[in-house]
């Protein structure tokens, strides 16, 4: 890091060149103090694209990466059984980490890394995850606002292709942190948390695993209260069915318009594959650095991004997105705020990290609540194989 | 009742000619074997009006309409907290009841009226419930087919202005069998139950008061899990904001379309009234017999019933309702089923207790199925009140 100045520049590096790391890139760009200095991944192919595109240092390892001294920063986008090893590495050599959701498999895995990123005096985010996002963001302010009285109810309900989209091995295997309740569960329990304020009292839930050649969760309905009583309730399907954005105005993930004409598509390409390294392979081609999706132009989203159905109820209001806010349904009238998403989830990521290593400004994705994320996953999975109510012991409360 | 026919005629009175009342008069009358003989309520205005237009007995008592030598069955749309002091008194006299629900306040008094029906040999049902309506009932069907596989999830999701139509004492006191939980939950767990085949393990939920002025239940969250593991959620806001016609194409719980531009009519509606008998004399002057709800025109509805959104996840396809139907989402193709709903609801109430008495068919919504939705709706009290799981132990599974 450039020293001495007010706004130095953080060398920034992404490890795992899949669909998190590409999508993370351009919020890296737009940053005005943010600089790519070098990239790994296990591949060749995408390290050799990215050299080509943007001149960085490129590493075929981890370890490698975290010896650079052109790196002050590095997101750890690689797979999720890999992140404590990954993320301890990084922290002992004095990097400041972003570390891809769900941070851990394990809440002791999770608190070693917290209690390593103090000791080592570095930053550690956890995200990209839906709270990052502009619709999210606004109805927390709304919330704690008190402008509609005290929250009461919360609900984020999504049904989409997740688990027919092309995945890899660690995506479909729990036991490596796959299946939609670790790696969707930590976008709804975040979206969740950070809306109600983040303690959650107690979780009881079923999760769903309904094609035994996926098996892995594909569903689940998860019932939460938070401490001071307020219940919520967070569905997910991912089994390429009826799709939530048939309720949010068409309007998918990333803001874009979603193809609801085309039924069941996600199933549907996966069952052309021939071949047992054909959906492995049609990930890489599509999902890596310099495959078809990230070389996508990326022009801004119509649309802001909705994670389904969020609707959040006070006293005296409830709140949902409408195609371009919100919508507040208040005591007198029902009115729409147009939201600005020119400052996208992953653009506030990387402030975020900014923010805290140049600035000082304790990060709202913090390690902590990381782990407070992840131990929602982990009592949903409980919850549903002992089909009893788990109650949590590691909860912090969303910033104010 | 006129014997020695396959199809006699059942003379049938009504007992409380308020809005449930009125409702189930043209079900009577359609029907081509049933006789509406008789009519009880506490006012003698109703009275006076269906006397005129109907030229049937009337009486001021439930008690004095019991001893009518000319009735066989009688419907009890009276207050909640009166269910079981009617029942009784009518199953004692050997008359056959309709009996609206919630059926009764406690396990106890439920089971009472069970028994006394079966001692005097008459039919007890329960209704009218939302599993009468020939969406309900489809979506049963589709799913005891098996055609799309087991049944894996299960939700109803129901924001409307109960709370702020026009209300009376006992609607807004628990005690009496008021509030969204005992009212409208009654329906909701219903419809879950039918779907689901009955037999509900356990429930967790929540439930709101959010506006002093009407110390009542408003809203709740509830968990439930059926015994074979399967989860389902019923949420449900009566406070007048979002609308969940909002998403299931403007379309009512009659079937009417809503009318949605109106934003939070209810709530106005209800502030402009004066003095402490205002609301009180507006629900007697719209919804009983002769006023002005009761006189509308019974013009076929648009459309089929929505008791809010209903969706119905199997293994190899999801069930919701279209504006004119079902939709099925199904393995290879979505597609639409129209629904036939020539037989209303209560047409099927009024069906049910007719071939339960004439032809000795057992009633889907029996005393017994009636407990066990009441079981459900105390559990979601309790659970609310002791904030933990509270588990069944009087479900009974749905007919074949």
């Amino acid at each position: 890091m450039a020293e001495g100045q007010d706004t130095p520049t953080l060398r920034f590096a992404i490890a795992g060149l899949g669909t998190a790391g590409c999508m993370m890139l351009p919020a890296v760009h737009k940053h005005p103090h943010m600089q790519l200095t070098a990239a790994a991944d296990v591949d060749a192919e995408p390290l050799e694209h990215v050299q080509r595109d943007l001149q960085v240092e490129i590493h075929r390892t981890v370890a490698e990466l975290c010896q650079s001294p052109n790196v002050d920063a590095i997101y750890l986008a690689t797979p999720t059984h890999l992140h404590t090893e990954h993320a301890l590495m990084a922290l002992e050599q004095g990097k400041h980490v972003v570390l891809e959701k769900p941070m851990a498999l394990t809440l002791d895995d999770a608190e070693r890394m917290i209690q390593t990123a103090e000791r080592c005096g570095v930053q550690l985010v956890v995200g990209h995850s839906h709270s990052f996002e502009r619709p999210i963001r606004a109805m927390r302010e709304i919330v704690q606002s008190g402008e509609l009285g005290r929250l009461r109810m919360l609900h984020n309900w999504y049904f989409t292709d997740w688990m027919y989209r092309p995945r890899n091995v660690g995506e479909l295997n729990t036991a490596l942190g796959g299946g939609v309740t670790f790696r969707q569960g930590s976008h709804q329990f975040d979206i969740i948390r950070m809306i109600g304020g983040g303690l959650v009292r107690s979780v009881r839930a079923m999760t769903g695993v309904w094609d035994a050649q996926r098996p892995t969760e594909g569903s689940h309905v998860v019932y939460l209260e938070f401490e001071d009583g307020t219940p919520a309730a967070a569905v997910y399907s991912g089994y390429d069915r009826f799709h939530t954005a048939e309720i949010t105005f068409g309007v998918g993930e990333q803001g874009q318009l979603a193809n609801l004409s085309a039924y069941g598509r996600a199933r549907q390409a996966l069952r052309s594959l021939e071949g047992d390294d054909a959906e492995a392979s049609l990930k890489r081609a599509s999902a890596q650095y310099g495959g078809a999706r990230s070389r996508q132009p990326s022009e801004p989203a119509p649309h802001p991004p909705f994670y389904g159905l969020t609707l959040a109820s006070c006293e005296r209001g409830d709140i949902r997105q409408s195609a371009d806010g919100l919508t507040i349904y208040g005591e007198h009238n029902k009115r729409d705020i147009p939201l600005d998403t020119g400052e996208t989830g992953r653009d506030a990521v990387v402030r975020e990290l900014y923010d805290a290593v140049v600035h000082h400004r304790p990060p709202a994705h913090s390690g902590r609540w990381g782990k407070s994320n992840l131990e929602v996953c982990l009592a949903v999975l409980e919850s549903a194989q002992k089909r009893q109510e788990i109650v949590l012991a590691h909860q912090i409360a969303a910033p104010a």
